[in-house]
């Protein structure tokens, strides 16, 4: 249903191509002769008509998926978490519909402008936000399209939309059609948005002819609109036989028989006859309508890529993810790449498209991450040293992906929460540890390479909620470690992150200057007593690629600074999250209470990539110490007399 | 010589110890909680009283080297030589003296400011400039010292100086004695530099007694000096009997009988009678004199520092080496480190302090290189991409680095030149090849392995100026190719950089396709013909280092936008040095001319650093192909017909 707008000549439209390099952002960066910084992945920066054009040149072909806006909190969670699934496809875009009546533009985490902008700012989407016109005074539409642009939308598809209510009518100086959307956007907001208008492959349902309806699009394009989405169609032939046979289009999935009531209803669209012929007598057999929908799909699909016209397939997801994957997956372009463009979770806000370095510790929470960090006016790449200091945004009003974390309420024994979720075992009362507070995403595959370790450890009350094995010199396309463009090499220092007893650490501390310089460590309580070895309160590159042609990209530090700000997260989330769960007194509850105010949060740091890990033996030397009954010493004590021994805090 | 000045308690002076973080560079940088930069080594950015403090800390003696202004400019040259070589033992610091009647202010080669800024910026050397006020304004010793500062150089030593002509007298309001300066400069420049004053272990020589001398010592200490140089002395006894035993001392090698003679003169002091009853009878024999010299100064110094008493020696070099660096060796003090800091030639100057990246092109000339980016408001660190535009000064008036490369007059044949040079041998005339234009400094060792290579493309034709071994992972202390300080572990991708033939280049070009991406290239004539791969125009990191709880360090690119700049330079060394040495239409001139005219300079990475190096064959197959006699294609011109095909220049 997208196509990139063609001029009479066959060649694509090149209005703007000059500011090609400097207004994907919206921000116009120096004039310079070349790029201010090494972007490693051109689909990060590139405006979406750039991409399309780049793709058609290629003649890969694509798709994409829409959404629309949940009704209710806990449908958000669960959208997001889809966005995420269905995002490691590799749509092309994304795009989220407008709902007049749901008041679409609205702080609301269910509205589709806060939608769009999960999709943007969280799950690293391209996305496209539909905004209709309609008995909408022209402020209002303004007012939506700079918070668009202000949230890092960068795409919107201009739409008329239903008028609400009574018949519609003609308003003089307002906005009756399409076209005088594309005016507005265009007119206020320049070139900063990339256009998308609606064209239907059968007339529009509203039109007086299929011809006029031409004269219609012809009159959006010409407005300024980049690409065209074609409503939906059921049949090849009606896309294939028109003018739109230049144009791509919408598939949908009949994924069962109330959503394809639903779907008619919107689209004004008849079904063919042949379709309700097949689906009438099944229709209380939801799965074969399914699978019934999804050999028409793939039937059409195969058809309209074949006729060679067609330079991708967009998808009418009815928020729904199996029918659609299947569809992809047969066809051969469902592409779980394990690659990533970074060794982190991306954002896809324009603003942060230098973004190219983070502390590890929000490795496993980068929604936390990207969120606590909104407001800041420039991310550092590069270098984390030279960003400004760091100042991390509160997590108060951060409740949509608290939601998103669900402890198991039956989890009692701590040390052993943590040795299931390590060894992906069910606890003693059967259940699966699928996550844990400081953990938003399942553990990472490398994370596999320590799991024996990891587990070990565990159990021994070593409670480790980050890590990672050290790296010298992987291909980046290593399917487990592997990141960024093929052709390069990547790097890890051995990394270990925990929660363990004070008496634990007194041991450790004596321990760790065997292993001066080797190991950097950090050791912090939550009432803010501080221990490192960390040079100058420098950041440490823990994670660093190589790769042909271009500077060298670190874009995991340990750094000292942020890490006292991630302390009160992680210390916050035994009682915010975990102790919660319990009743107030309750045995659980008190454990969990007594860890988070007497426990220490570790980080170690093992130098030495080439070599084999030293971290476990610096837990196997701490254990030890502690087992030859030798009066170690209170190292702590005598370190932390003052606020912490080590220089360093906020 | 030295000593920092100690407070009654024992405890090193602490004035402005607050500001140390900031007030190194005289520019104060932000607050923040942090350094901000990871600055790998404290002594590039320290103050010379901290470097002090640490060596005292640490019982670690330092020794430093006192010299005077040339007054010839091929003497300004030989000494900017002996900086150089004698920088590299590892000085504490250097000092040059003023000699008020040289015009030492002005911005002759051969004035003791522009001595001292070159130590500075081009050879990197702590240094400290003398300064005497005696019948001079203030409004005079201001500006010598706000030009003192502007170039970079962060300690005066504060003097009274010789009054010139008559006797001298008392000025009022004028600056009678050294403590007059001193409070000048802490009243006008506040504590931006580092303030040195004369002690006088026997006593000032217009003194009226030892007694009233030390009072105007601790005068001058009073009003801000922060360490003591003492006048030299011959005997070990005169420094240990009095206060003086604790500051340190300047020791003297006499070099011949007539440099005594100039030094007795000079600082007003009698030799004692058990030197001159030696040196009296060999006063012809200069090499008796020397080696006696070496003998007593020798004796002296292991007496000084033997009585625990002394943190460091000063030598009054004279402008010679030998002696003294024979005396540091053999008390062990001489440390010819061959741990670089940086891989490349760093310049002391405060505003380059954060600088730790560099196009490699520059590699063999860095005074050059530093000289064209003197005016620079910003160095770049971290990354090269971020930095600003590149505009690199013109070398015009680069007079003093330039008479430094003394091409053989007798070379003729320009390939055998190149490999004479590569090769450490003579040329057919018996003449060994110690430079080329592109080299000020003699081959790195690095160099060395890759000699038998670079030997064989040299006798066919591929000129090569520049290169680099890959290096995959050594420790930082390798002997050839480390740099940084120890614990971490360098990189190098393979680098190789030639002025070859158009035909050669054709046949490169074709060559160079089975390398893509493998093989970054660019090529570039005279005239601006421009061919690259680099993406976007980036940098590639060519110089890499990991270090303990750093961010990466990577100090060299290969930048495609600087190399259009060495690029003019490169060609220009070829007419303005080479062809230069020759007469007007001799063939040797003719020859230079035509490569000038008609070669194109070539740069090549090989990206894939773990494995061998692919650029020998990248050489070999361009011989081959031109070899089996195949029709290769003008792919030059193909490639080239407007001003160059691939994007890029300026």
């Amino acid at each position: 249903m997208v196509n990139q707008v063609q001029r009479g000549d066959g060649t694509l439209s090149s209005r703007s191509d000059s500011s090609a390099a400097s207004a994907s952002g919206g921000d116009s960066s120096k004039e310079s002769s070349r790029c201010s910084t090494p972007v490693l992945d051109a689909d990060r920066t590139d405006r979406l008509r750039y991409k399309m054009r780049r793709r058609m040149e290629s003649g890969d072909h694509w798709f994409s998926l829409e959404f629309f806006p949940p009704r209710t909190a806990s449908g958000a969670v669960n959208l997001i978490s889809r966005f995420d699934r269905m995002g490691s496809g590799g749509p092309l875009f994304i795009d989220i519909t407008w709902h007049p009546s749901g008041d679409p533009g609205s702080d609301k985490e269910t509205s589709s402008m806060m939608i769009a902008s999960t999709a943007v700012n969280y799950c690293g989407l391209e996305s496209v936000l539909h905004l209709t016109c309609c008995n909408q005074s022209k402020d209002n539409i303004s007012r939506h399209l700079s918070k668009a642009k202000h949230l890092g939308l960068k795409n919107i598809m201009a739409l008329r939309g239903d008028p609400v209510g009574s018949d519609w009518e003609e308003e003089e100086e307002g906005f009756n059609y399409a076209v005088d959307l594309v005016k507005h956007i265009r007119s206020e907001f320049d070139d900063y948005f990339d256009i998308c208008v609606a064209g239907y492959p059968t007339g529009h349902p509203e039109a007086h002819s299929y011809k006029e309806d031409l004269i219609y699009l012809k009159e959006k394009v010409a407005a300024g609109a980049d690409f065209v989405i074609t409503q939906l169609f059921f049949r090849a032939e009606t896309f294939l036989k028109g003018v739109y046979a230049y144009l791509d289009q919408q598939c949908v999935c009949v994924q069962g028989y109330q959503s394809l009531r639903q779907l008619v209803k919107l689209s004004k669209l008849e079904v063919p006859e042949e379709i309700t012929r097949v689906i009438e007598p099944i229709k209380d057999n939801d799965a074969a309508i399914r699978n019934y929908g999804i050999h028409q799909a793939l039937e059409m699909c195969r058809v309209l890529l074949d006729s060679g016209r067609v330079p991708g397939l967009h998808f009418y997801t009815l928020n729904r993810e199996v029918a659609t994957m299947e569809v992809l997956r047969q066809l051969g372009m469902w592409q779980e790449d394990p690659r990533r463009p970074m060794p982190w979770a991306v954002s896809a806000h324009p603003k942060r498209k230098v973004e190219d370095v983070r502390p590890i510790f929000w490795g496993s929470r980068p929604k936390s991450y990207i969120y606590r960090t909104q407001d800041w006016d420039e991310f550092p790449n590069g270098r984390w040293g030279n960003s400004s200091s760091p100042a991390f945004g509160e997590l108060n009003d951060y409740y949509l992906f608290y939601l998103k974390s669900k402890s198991s309420k039956d989890a009692l024994l701590v040390f052993e929460v943590f040795t299931c979720y390590i060894a992906a075992q069910p606890n003693r009362k059967g259940h699966k540890v699928m996550c844990l507070p400081w953990n938003d995403e399942p553990l990472a595959p490398e994370t596999n390479m320590l799991k024996d370790e990891l587990e070990k450890v565990n159990t021994r009350g070593v409670l480790t909620i980050n890590s990672q094995p050290n790296i010298n010199g992987k291909p980046s396309t290593d399917p487990i470690v592997g990141w960024g463009p093929p052709g390069g090499y990547v790097f890890q220092k051995a990394y270990l992150e925990f929660f363990t007893s004070s008496e634990n650490v007194n041991a450790l501390l004596k321990v760790l200057k065997k292993y001066e310089p080797r190991v950097n460590y950090h050791i912090v309580n939550v009432h803010g007593r501080n221990l490192t070895n960390a040079p100058d309160m420098q950041p440490n590159a823990v994670t660093w690629g190589i790769f042909p042609g271009r500077e060298i990209v670190q874009p995991t530090v340990v750094d000292p600074v942020s890490f006292m700000f991630w302390k009160d997260e992680a210390f916050a989330l035994w009682i915010e999250q975990w102790a919660k769960l319990y009743e107030d007194e309750s045995p659980s509850r008190m454990i969990i209470k007594y860890i988070h105010d007497n426990y220490f949060l570790v980080n170690l740091v093992d130098n030495d990539f080439p070599l084999d890990s030293c971290l476990w033996q610096v837990i196997e030397d701490m254990f030890e110490l502690l087992q030859t009954g030798l009066d170690t010493g209170d190292v702590l004590g005598a370190l932390n007399t003052g606020d912490g021994g080590a220089s360093g805090g906020r």
